[in-house]
């Protein structure tokens, strides 16, 4: 078994404490510093950080295997102990007690290419501050809104509580699996949050005026220009997850620290 | 065949051309005025009114035949034909030639009896206006809201163009079967519209100091005293109705009429 | 000088603490439960309870003496002091040394005859739950909203932090005097809360289909037909309260409670 | 008297017509492009364009002369007259017959600098798209919200209908002076807009992890650094507009073409 440990700044202690933990139960490790290579070939991830660690490195997961998190962030949604009591956890996996659930990506495509990849959500900016981007978003062919807004978020389940979150979006069921398509400072009084089937078929047609930047989990950018095709659907890769016992208890609580 | 004809005030005329032209294929027609007994044992049914003639019929039907809607009413989104173009739509019916689509309803069930059946929504008010009520809202167990309010609604997909479209819920798609639960004007900063699973147990625990009314689909309503026991869950019969081509496109039209 | 002491169910024991001590400051008392007659001639009225004491004790007031609040509820914007510190602040009243503040308040007129004076807002709901009612919204002759709603908030500045807070109202500067328009549960897409200056004349053009209910300060209740003329102005006659130092630090720090 | 002509790309014909008319009527005129210097010395300007195109010209005034504004633009909440009548309108002007009306501005000061005046907001910006920016922001001393955000506006009456209309915030009359503060896109589930009095000295402190960008009516951009001191206030320099009737009903009718 082979197990890689990526670490945010100031997290190197506890990396070292977590490698030894595994060592002496004869795991193999290998520590990282982010940002990371696809580490894809590895059995699990070990996250030490905050749920921004763990959406880096899924950035750089083509096929992620299982991630088991240690909270040294902030809020913690996705993580599964603290740092002082992370060895009930491992055990339980090494025990291979410990299920692993899937949560689904999403995929940008841009001009029938695959650019972004996201666990929270795909974001389509201005790409000028405070310069309004025009849009039309068609869900299977059918164009659901059209506005000018600062943006526009296409969120999962699990990205509800991200960037959704500063947004007039719901909170939704992690594991009510769907497209949550909500804007971002629409210019436009009559406009609504959608949510749709996860097996929809995105489309954005950006207004000709103006570049667009787009951003996966506020980690890859990539700058198209007006006349991109954009689309965004499920990804075939979800990331997966060591089991959390109860993830809406865990959003409920962790709710009240951003009230 | 025994096909049911349901017309509002003022649609006899309408009523009697639909039944002479299903009589002449041969199909036995019985006509009712709002509102109705039950009429469960129909081969379907027949609405001529508006989405709230259709609730009409639906809050008497246990177990529900298809209903195929012409539309007398201001906005539409369950019908499926106009006055004048109904004979190709039940022509269709006739020659098996139209599928039939369920949807997901709502009980809510009052100290363990089912007392309401919703295919928009389960509203729970306070039952004095312009008085706040008080409650905790459950999902399997979990309490993710706890607020003084107007009320709050327990809606399906379908009812989220209903009185969910006048709170801060999404638009959601009405094949993402789901339960979609909104405050009305909540007496607190933070909180959130929440959209969770259809297997989902909701309670709903009432502060002590106030009855509450609940109403499903703005038509049966009964008054609880705050001890009682609320739940919501899916109801084990869905409504069935005859297919629309375009759902979610029927959907973005007619909510350019609610601007 | 003559005194009413108004006090609210299960604080009897306090408003006589409060009558000796001012009796033993030779000032004349009375001791009212609520609700109470109008108090008009009277130096000065002692609330004690919570902000709701003080609405009510206003709705008898044509025209009314300051008020000095003494909090016996759960949050508490209006009042001055709490039930162990009432002293310190009736003893500056006493020497002369705590000014009164004027605070617009709205009267509600229909059918040219003044029905309802507010501190807080004058609501104007469905008669019926669960039903809209229709309305336009015209300020000095210009229609500025034109919807179906639970029902339509008009607001003082005040009364931004009470009915209004559960709308998409703002917070308004209690010394920014104007007048707050906030629908409640909107069925409509495309809407705004409006704030306008507070000489504005604001008339209410009610659809010709429901009764509509008229509510000051969630306390006086009066059902209008259709057809009738609702205006809705600034009165002759503001409500008059202790100073407070700093009101927009005390609306701060009471938020935090209904976060 | 000297008129100022400035014209929007595209409009040299007008721009050409509009001085050929004032010079028959013996005013002296000069045609600028945008941008354009300090233009203060001329009696009043005419700006060809849309409200863009006014806010660009009053970006370089310091002590603005009356603003004429014809319409080439979308919506044109502050122009007088569209291309095919402005005749009547200068005509009134040079026959003394048309008031001027005189709309506050606001002004950002960093470090004890003026950096920006704004007609419509003051906008406190994250200066990385898509990563939050937090700040702390404080009325006359009192802190009324601490929040991470895309960021902050500050927004003039006038400017309710710009940037702030993208947010929660309410339709300011414009002649009801004040400053309204509305968070874009904040990651925080209890917040409301405000709006104080005119003569309040509102402070921004940013958290110390990120640079902020500052723009003045989504023209003027400056970077500044956490450790800034921001402070929004009344600018001693109005903008100066002729008369438009009507406002509100300006407004209200203009706002229809952004549902």
């Amino acid at each position: 078994m082979k197990v890689a440990i990526v670490y945010k700044y100031g997290s190197i202690g506890l990396a070292r404490e977590v490698a030894s933990f595994l060592e002496d139960n004869g795991v193999y490790t290998d520590l990282y510093h982010l940002p990371v290579r696809d580490l894809s070939d590895y059995d699990f991830i070990i996250s030490i950080g905050g749920d921004g660690t763990i959406l880096q490195i899924l950035q750089s997961l083509e096929n992620p295997p299982p991630i088991f998190g240690i909270n040294k962030g902030r809020i913690g949604i996705l993580t599964h102990a603290e740092p002082d009591n992370f060895r009930d956890g491992l055990r339980r996996i090494l025990d291979g007690d410990m299920k692993v659930e899937s949560f689904m990506r999403l995929d940008c495509i841009i001009n029938s290419e695959r650019t972004h990849t996201a666990l929270n959500e795909i974001a389509v900016l201005s790409s000028e501050p405070a310069r309004l981007i025009g849009m039309r978003v068609l869900v299977d062919g059918v164009e659901i809104e059209d506005l000018r807004a600062d943006g526009m978020l296409f969120s999962t389940p699990i990205g509800s509580t991200a960037y959704a979150l500063s947004t007039g979006g719901p909170i939704v069921d992690p594991y009510l699996f769907s497209i949550l398509i909500t804007p971002i400072a629409p210019f436009k009084l009559g406009w609504k949050p959608w949510i749709v089937k996860r097996d929809s078929r995105i489309s954005v047609e950006l207004y000709p005026d103006r570049n667009s930047l787009i951003i996966a989990d506020g980690q890859k950018r990539v700058e198209v220009s007006p006349d991109a095709k954009i689309e965004i659907v499920e990804s075939e890769h979800p990331a997966r997850f060591f089991e959390i016992k109860n993830r809406l208890k865990r959003i409920a609580e962790k709710l009240k620290y951003i009230r």
